[in-house]
């Protein structure tokens, strides 16, 4: 550890755990407001989730993460007005933050049974 | 609760105390990339931190926030460029998460030592 | 016009006429990619749209500009997951540019026979 | 032109000319107020300038656009902290948007005898 991350690690009044929990919260409002809204289509989805993934991982703590957007939203091109602009319910992300031994799983994905682009811990080690 | 938030629950495979945690670096995350870059100056500066404390508060389980921007960073008025976007450093937040019986104090604040804007937990009780 | 007003213009390879214009097209991009993303309820879209005003307002050669978010987007409040993220749909913006003599209207509204929410020019003076 | 073309530009109050002004505008405003807050370091920055090219390529009438973000802000990497939030003072971008048979050159930059990243229109051809 540097000694700004011992810094760092010293403003928390939490374990490992809760700062592991919430840095992956930190990543998850991170991947949602910072894309929301950038335009889209076929030509341009892959690097958007490539550069997505990219962006998160030079986040701290970022052990791994994985973000597929729903290509289903997107309109076929006839003109110069069909793309989208991206939206949390096309979102699908699940990304692991590791600090110290421990792991935390998240996970963003529309759940169609809520209408809500919902973000939730999958797992704990 | 209701049914949806119940669905929701679900979803998650921790305790309470993680999801009020998780909760509050989402609320962390989305301040910091949904509002870093807005045009501000002193004469917006105040509807600017009241507008985001109101767009916090709409999102699951906030109980309370506090916004405030560093107004040192701002350019005296002298002409039409005078102005400037916001960044993360300029940023001082407080916010409180409530689930059920837990609440979450995390805080944002740009700590000199560290020459970053440190999103932290201060109190989980 | 300040020192650094006349400086900015020189850089411009058009004339008055043109740089309001190009103005006015910043503007837009400005509103739609900055605030696109904000969740938003009847709680907080009233002042959301004024902190849009005014974070258009600082920017240079703004006249004038109103925002109106359309409310019928919005879910009744039931539960914690009751809001919405601003789309672009949702946006009706006027605003006027004003550099020296001359005066660009411009407008963003969702266009149903276009399926888009179109930024166009609807007055030149 | 598209049928969903011709009516868009029905809503032009304005010639060609001003029509490809505006649509230059609009996609400064975009690069600038989507990417601002990116997260990036040396690793990411390659894969973030392409993936903003490829966003303002599937908006209307861009016919190329060359993004670079430079990289005399970034921090050497020592630890977890050691990267920084785009902003607008890294960008330079040329693009060029062409209607029918006009063809118009905007370019942003940080001017330093304006300590501001300029928007400008360097050609219309």
């Amino acid at each position: 550890m540097t000694d700004r991350e011992e810094k760092a690690k010293a403003y928390f009044q939490c374990d490992t755990r809760d700062r592991a929990i919430f840095e992956a919260g930190i990543k998850m409002g991170t991947i949602y407001h910072q894309f929301v809204g950038v335009p889209v289509d076929l030509s341009s989805v892959d690097i958007l989730e490539r550069s997505i993934e990219r962006g998160v991982l030079v986040q701290p703590y970022v052990e791994s993460v994985s973000v597929r957007i729903d290509r289903s939203h997107f309109r076929s091109k006839k003109d110069e007005y069909d793309y989208v602009s991206l939206t949390g319910n096309m979102l699908d992300v699940t990304l692991s933050i590791r600090i110290d031994d421990v792991r935390v799983i998240a996970e963003m994905r529309y759940v169609k049974e809520l209408n809500y682009p919902l973000m939730f811990i999958s797992g704990v080690e």
